[in-house]
């Protein structure tokens, strides 16, 4: 089976309303699951004490486990909004899809071994360059971290892996999908260009709800085409 | 049912042998179980494709949600080591446990009620500070962060929080904890003054073996005491 990771609800809600997914009798603590015919698909939840949604990595790392664990997923689809380097060229709401590597940019642990552990560096399916060629869509490489904004450090790291697209799940999704060998696709839509002088987090709030009808209109392109 | 999560072999092997733990016959994909009589040991086990220790918040927090979920388990302590700030005044495999609260230092997310999400904040049980009297241990403020180093931006709000040991797993165990109403313990040994000049992970690879010693011993007496 086939799963579809969205971390917020404001990103989720246009899909789940078009294709009517239900929600599953028996939900977990942690993540809210919903069943639209044979695709399952999860967001990251409400956090139970603050009522906001469970967004980065350990939630991410945590359901994606989950799925694969006990729920019988073979292979997660994750669609999302993401931050954008300006030497990228985006526009808000330009759709990539993730190849072919996915880092972490605030991991650092500089200890033998450890240190490539931390970057992540997790390659995306060798299938993906002819998917996003089918499907008319760039691709780019991605970079997460538990914040939305940046610092000088997270952008040296970010920028020396040559990613071009910054998101706050995809490593983690990642991580855990390569432990188990299950095949991981992301689907990104700009909402902000996150190296500019204007915060990240304004240019969020003013974009998230246009990125988020993009988002909905190229996932439902991915999932209906194989 | 009581579980003990302990991230780095190096850390849980002198704890392992002294209580004869048995290696579980089921292990999951994602971290190793062990048991001695009813205790349930976790570790973050070996990464399946660089063969290192799992460290770090998400490997955490899915194996702590295990546990809970699936495992039976209602009650997480958690030893391991930890960096403290000069301020404290610790000595190298000094013991302190954690009280009353455990943040996140790398998690900035500057939108409405998201910034709290990402803080943590987590208070730890009102049963700390007098277990730590009768363990006659100190008690600090725990702040996580997913790297060893930390920057200028870490530092500023570590110490905002008024924290004064830093490691690597503590918000991500604690976040999961606190969604699924299970109570934490948490007990941290010092390898470093991670403030220094001299760089903490040195520190760190110079003092491992004689933190782990003690940590043995102190998680020992904690796991006698009641």
């Amino acid at each position: 089976m086939r799963a579809l990771y969205i971390a917020m609800q404001a990103e989720a809600q246009g899909l789940l309303e078009t294709l009517q997914a239900t929600l599953l009798p028996n939900q977990p603590i942690i993540g809210s699951y919903y069943q639209a015919a044979d695709l399952l698909i999860a967001t990251s939840g409400k956090d139970r004490i603050l009522g906001v949604d469970c967004i980065g990595t350990e939630p991410a790392a945590l359901i994606a486990n989950d799925l694969i664990s006990n729920q019988g997923v073979t292979r997660i689809l994750n669609a999302g909004t993401c931050g954008a380097h300006s030497s990228l060229g985006a526009e808000i709401a330009d759709a990539y899809l993730i190849s072919p590597t996915i880092f972490s940019h605030d991991h650092r642990i500089p200890l033998p071994s450890f240190e490539q552990f931390g970057l992540g560096a997790h390659p995306t399916p060798d299938s993906i360059p002819a998917l996003a060629k089918e499907l008319d869509l760039p691709t780019a490489i991605l970079s997460t971290g538990n914040s939305l904004d940046h610092t000088t450090r997270d952008l040296e790291i970010f920028l020396a892996n040559r990613a071009r697209l910054k998101d706050m799940e995809g490593s983690a999704l990642a991580w855990v999908c390569r432990q188990h060998h299950i095949p991981l696709t992301c689907l990104k839509v700009v909402t902000d260009i996150f190296d500019l002088p204007h915060p990240a987090a304004a240019q969020f709030a003013a974009n998230l709800a246009q990125a988020a009808k993009q988002l909905t209109q190229e996932t439902l392109r991915l999932l209906n085409h194989r």
